[in-house]
């Protein structure tokens, strides 16, 4: 019985986009769909993964290679893609569908499992797609079913068996593997994320890089008042947000910030050091955004997570902000939230590297700052002078 | 046998707070705590739940009340609150711990159940942790485990039975009920929050009421380019919405818009609309934020949504809001993940109700939208009398 099953080769990924782009306008679509197959040809072209072509149809893309799980697994880390599927290719006839499912079958159900079939179906067709899920789950009964104790279960199955039918064309697979969701990277323009290589920051880039803008790390460097350790986590941090990045610039700023935060402590009451501090972040961030063509500024800002981020002291450190918008993707978010995308995306095991915390940071740092205060304490320093001066010493890394 | 087993009479329910708590300082903890406590006593007594007391011990809350099912479901939507666990306490004597954990297992596990047991200790006994997850273990597969067939299993069990033991006292538990998480309302100044009453904006609002901010809704009432049914909606989101506030106000205020809009049209191109709209709206907002001491604006805006969304757009409609923040917590969200809390919450019901969209909107919106543009065609409007005149006209609703 199992020899008149022949062997299957999956030769297709279905790719599904996220819900969000069919509420696009068609000229917008089409963009946003040519720019994530650029980005799928650079991330198979980076791992290796050799394809014959992406196919654009019926509102999906169908990659054709002969390495299709190990494509799915790459292209599940792409921005704008929803679910992904390594499949096999065959056509609408019943008789082919049938045949192909049932060798899938074989490969995929194991012994005691439950499955489900299900059906879409594109195009007109002598059978309905309940008639599919009929058929095949019978005839995957009847030759798999005794031997290996299989049950149906249309509401938790072990394995879903799906056919997609598209006019000339049908799909089956065995598999959903979610995506990154979000928008293909490069539809929106770039940004400046403020990255310290903690949890937060990393995980606020990522979600920006997330909705399509390209997210360029800088790394705020605090020696003496750190320690070498503290500049590496970031840059095995960056590491892991490029590598959601395929085919966009791997390229990371260094400012050394060790004589802005002296200056701070020398000159100025010390309870407000963090928010002098992240005010000049933000204004060297400016001059970064300037030259670098980015339209805003990323930080990993969580309303009340630290003394610096009461709403308060937010509204203090925006107006240091003159040109560019701060855009703080954390701020509704707990720290346990935070934790479980940083655990997904990759970032948390380098964000948890060991770092020397900020020495100058105040045992009593200031929750409710007023923004004069704050001005006061900041006319006794040279402000442009320090910006400037941190500008002109940006280190630029290629990792 | 079972008729020596005593019905167990719940009567506490264990408050756990958020792991974000610890970090604080102490004297912040005591103040988040107490108004913790405030916020629970309100809540209690808007749905009329008696209780004796609520004790501050051990890192815990402990309600004392003859409701504690009733008392649990309601805390667990009280921000700040990890999670909460209906229970019955003891002594930490190891008869009675094993004489009331009988009783609750008797109450709880069905037959078929597989069950485990989590012990958890503060203080000096003359037991382990461990002894107790044996010795309570055992005697339940004794006393029921062949009449209900029942079975152990430590990774996945169907029922989790804690002990909880804390110097003088021990509690038994058979559920942990997750809680709404984030900082107790109140424990960071108030926001004003623009309310569409639509999906996005509402979740919005929540989040940052969540991280502790009581958000102030304020909706734009479009009529005549809209209808009655929009302006419902948004009350009936903002309903929802208190119904997370207890204890704080019910306040919502109306903005008449329509006129507006109808000068927008007349004077400026039509694919700015949105955005005048918009940078309108975030200076009403901000005479708001004056009025109701709030200190920034929250907006359900996220990259790359709508036209109007995108970064180029954010950064021209920041230019607006000169005094105050704009937060937008969905920043980095994709619709899905909106729409997943919107269910969480309870406002997608009421998001979902039928409204009219906006026929002031252009069908060719700009997506990239330059700022020097904007001041133009701001400069044919007298946008400081249209502001004073939206304010003068401001309804405010005690919902």
């Amino acid at each position: 019985m199992r020899k008149a099953v022949t062997q299957p080769t999956l030769d297709t990924v279905i790719v599904r986009f996220g819900g969000e782009l069919w509420i696009k306008k068609p000229w917008t679509r089409r963009t946003y769909e040519r720019r994530l197959i650029d980005n799928m040809k650079h991330t198979l072209k980076r791992h290796e993964i050799p394809f014959r072509e992406i196919i654009r149809k019926h509102g999906r893309l169908y990659l054709k290679t002969n390495q299709p799980i190990e494509a799915s697994s790459k292209l599940a880390r792409v921005f704008g893609i929803a679910s992904v599927s390594p499949a096999q290719q065959t056509t609408p006839k019943l008789n082919d569908i049938i045949r192909t499912s049932l060798s899938l079958a074989d490969q995929t159900l194991q012994p005691g499992n439950s499955f489900a079939i299900k059906c879409r179906r594109v195009g007109t067709q002598p059978y309905t797609s309940a008639d599919i899920c009929r058929e095949v789950g019978r005839q995957i009964l009847e030759k798999f079913g005794k031997k290996r104790n299989l049950t149906v279960n249309l509401k938790h199955p072990d394995v879903t068996l799906g056919v997609e039918i598209r006019e000339e064309d049908a799909f089956i697979y065995a598999s959903v593997i979610g995506g990154a969701g979000g928008m293909p990277l490069g539809t929106q323009p770039r940004l400046v994320g403020l990255l310290s290589g903690g949890l937060d920051s990393a995980v606020a880039c990522w979600l920006t890089m997330k909705r399509g803008a390209p997210t360029v790390p800088v790394y705020f460097d605090n020696t003496p008042f750190t320690d070498e350790a503290t500049t590496k986590r970031a840059i095995e941090v960056a590491k892991v947000l490029f590598d959601w990045a395929t085919g966009f610039s791997r390229r990371m700023y260094i400012v050394p910030h060790g004589q802005n935060l002296a200056e701070f402590l020398e000159k100025c009451p010390h309870r407000f050091t963090c928010l002098l501090c992240k005010r000049i972040m933000y204004r060297v961030a400016e001059k970064i955004a300037e030259m670098t063509k980015a339209e805003g500024i990323v930080t990993g800002e969580a309303i009340g997570e630290q003394a610096s981020q009461t709403i308060p002291n937010l509204r203090v450190l925006n107006q240091a902000a003159q040109k560019y918008p701060i855009h703080r993707p954390l701020l509704g978010f707990d720290k346990a939230e935070t934790e479980r995308i940083a655990r997904k995306i990759g970032t948390y095991e380098p964000s948890s590297l060991k770092a020397k915390g900020c020495t100058a940071a105040p045992k009593k740092p200031a929750t409710m700052a007023k923004l004069h205060e704050i001005m006061v304490a900041e006319e006794k320093l040279n402000i442009q002078q320090m910006v400037e001066a941190s500008v002109q010493q940006l280190q630029t890394l290629n990792l």
